[in-house]
């Protein structure tokens, strides 16, 4: 009874979580033919030709492929891949399988849907995903970087960590990078707090940000300080199995309450100084966020000017609530000169194309207004994760030197 | 031009990522109605009417739903939830909204996907997600565990850690749980090898698996020793973006080869105990693994048995190679005196309709005649990842102690 080639056969039919690989899919690909008779339907889901998604080319160009056997129309979603998308459209080949060649693409990470008869799938061969805000994506990376590609460099780790949060009375998540050297170290680090946009989680500066492997690469390369980079959720709306978040007492919706804001002070900033060798000083605390999470970063370092020595705004500004009442709101730090003093970069960077242009040009007049000294930064490009991975890779390095 | 409510709106609108909640979703619900005018293709994806899937009910009940205008047949893939899986068709509503509600069901993680008109989806209104081999699940959530639920008590982190692998010539990845008080402590901690199976990845054990909230639970109530929990992973195929895995040169699927052993012991342990504060006696070293990766185990204990005091397999046994040989070529480790003589535990577990049954029993008579003491424990249930919780959760009490 010792037939190991018949048990892996056995395991591989019977298994219901092998769906993606399989001796027949390889024996498939081979031949180029279907099998004569269909095997009989399956928990794994229905058996189908080999599909090969996405496949990322020597040219950097990439073919996106579904079996898809009933559909009329298949669509590809890529909104950060350049283009038009209205050209996306998979067309049916051999054995019911949709295909769309793009590109040759930038190197980077890029999210995407495929858009099956109007249902939005994720890639069902396409192990790398993305979290995002209540759904999740497809991710594809292309390589060819030489500031967020994974080889050559020492890797930092990132840590899933749970946390209670007292503020929101429940487990959080939140995500932490330390760098190379971190277990093996007994020295203090200082602490970069990384906020997510609206489409995002706390996934998502690590997985289509490729955050970790920028601090990597500059880390290495003597270009940034070690640091720990700590990254939590924006969203306190019941996202994570689907709710919608309760509208606040004020009929606004829940990105422009408090309820971050005190999670972040009560919570999380406790949390990774009661549990990491985290340097405190002042100077040793930075704090950036992208889109919903810049607008954040805002709100949290007004609110402890003192706190902190380095604020980064990317794509964003004062846009989550009223300006007027905002300036208001902050009138004490705003005026504070001790905060002033102590800031050692405020730093906004946004895209030509990016329609938060307007916030940003005005909360780097309503900064200057009040006496500080903003850094503005207008890139090329929009409101894409192209650009957020540009704007880390330019504000790490200007931390804690 | 301060007008937060038209900024937000307009953000919520333009941001190529969000597509889950806005505020059009959630007036949308309240109304009931779908738009009168619907609004234009975005890059976002189609909108649709607001879908909240899935849902788990008070009673334990879960309801799927998913948003489907054309499809002809929906249905429910979910091998690891009892019931008829010819009975988990969803049905047409409202809206093109297809629903279908299953349970009451046990508390735990369950992994499934939806398939429509034959294309498996990934749940495109849940977040939540768990990495495979070579694709992804959607994952729900069923709480009331008091093993495996987060809440109530302390939580160690889960590193997603990359490393270079000599063995493989490329960066690899692998998942390492530290528990609660490791960042602040001092102290060296024993070392635990957890293997996932074939239809997995290094993501499992934390996702479906939960790994990391039972070592919590066993560790707060004093069940098990506090510990480092290594996950990597298994699968040595070029699987991460779809190829296929190159069949060995005798012809074997990848399953079978010795590549993930060398990964193991050249990269994964030395990585390991290079980089975290770990004890290397051989009674602080353990390692299991389900399924594929209990016969990884017992290839990767029997190569160096005098460095394992804690072996376990969990609805496994010698499978992915012909047991005569795989006999033959351990011959030395069969034999020797002091492998079995610190070997504090050789742990199999399996259910009683698990297909590996033969598998698990050849190889607890192989151990026997060679003089070791396995304990055999067989367990109600199949192949699936409620006996993997569970038998984590019988394992880890018993090391270390």
């Amino acid at each position: 009874m010792s037939l190991p080639r018949f048990w892996l056969a056995k395991l591989l039919f019977a298994a219901v979580t092998v769906v993606a690989i399989s001796a027949d899919a390889l024996a498939q690909e081979k031949t180029e033919q279907p099998p004569a008779n269909p095997p009989p339907r399956r928990f794994g889901g229905p058996r189908g030709p080999f599909v090969l998604s996405p496949e990322v080319h020597e040219d950097r160009r990439v073919s996106f492929r579904i079996h898809a056997p009933k559909a009329d129309e298949v669509r590809l979603n890529a909104g950060d891949i350049p283009g038009d998308p209205g050209e996306r459209v998979l067309k049916k080949g051999e054995n019911d399988v949709w295909e769309v060649t793009l590109g040759p693409i930038d190197p980077g990470a890029y999210r995407y849907t495929i858009e099956v008869d109007g249902v939005n799938v994720v890639d069902p061969k396409n192990q790398s995903v993305s979290e995002s805000n209540g759904n999740v994506w497809s991710l594809v990376h292309v390589p060819g970087s030489d500031f967020m590609d994974a080889k050559g460099v020492p890797h930092g780790a990132v840590a899933r960590v749970h946390y209670d949060s007292t503020a929101l009375g429940r487990t959080r998540r939140m995500h932490v990078y330390t760098p190379p050297g971190y277990e093996t170290s007994d020295d203090k680090y200082p602490v970069f707090y990384l906020l997510h946009g609206a489409g995002d989680c706390d996934d998502s500066w690590t997985s289509v940000g490729r955050a970790n492997f920028i601090l990597d690469h500059l880390i290495a390369s003597g270009n940034a300080k070690p640091m720990i980079v700590v990254m939590p959720a924006g969203h306190t709306g019941p996202f994570s199995f689907g709710a919608p978040p309760p509208p606040s007492s004020d009929g606004r919706p829940s990105l422009g309450n408090n309820a971050f804001e005190d999670d972040f002070a009560k919570d999380v900033r406790p949390y990774i100084e009661r549990n990491y060798r985290v340097l405190t000083d002042r100077k040793d605390r930075a704090i950036a966020g992208l889109s919903m999470g810049g607008a954040q970063t805002l709100n949290v370092a007004l609110k402890n000017i003192d706190d902190y020595a380095y604020v980064g705004v990317f794509s964003s500004g004062v846009f989550l609530r009223n300006t007027e009442e905002w300036e208001k709101e902050n009138a004490a730090a705003l005026a504070s000169a001790s905060g002033k003093e102590g800031l050692k970069l405020l730093w906004l960077n946004t895209g030509m194309d990016d329609f938060l242009m307007p916030r940003t040009k005005e909360t780097v007049e309503l900064f200057k207004k009040h006496g500080f000294n903003p850094v503005f930064v207008e890139s090329t490009g929009g409101h894409t994760w192209i650009n957020w991975r540009n704007y880390l890779n330019e504000f790490a390095p200007q931390l804690f030197q």
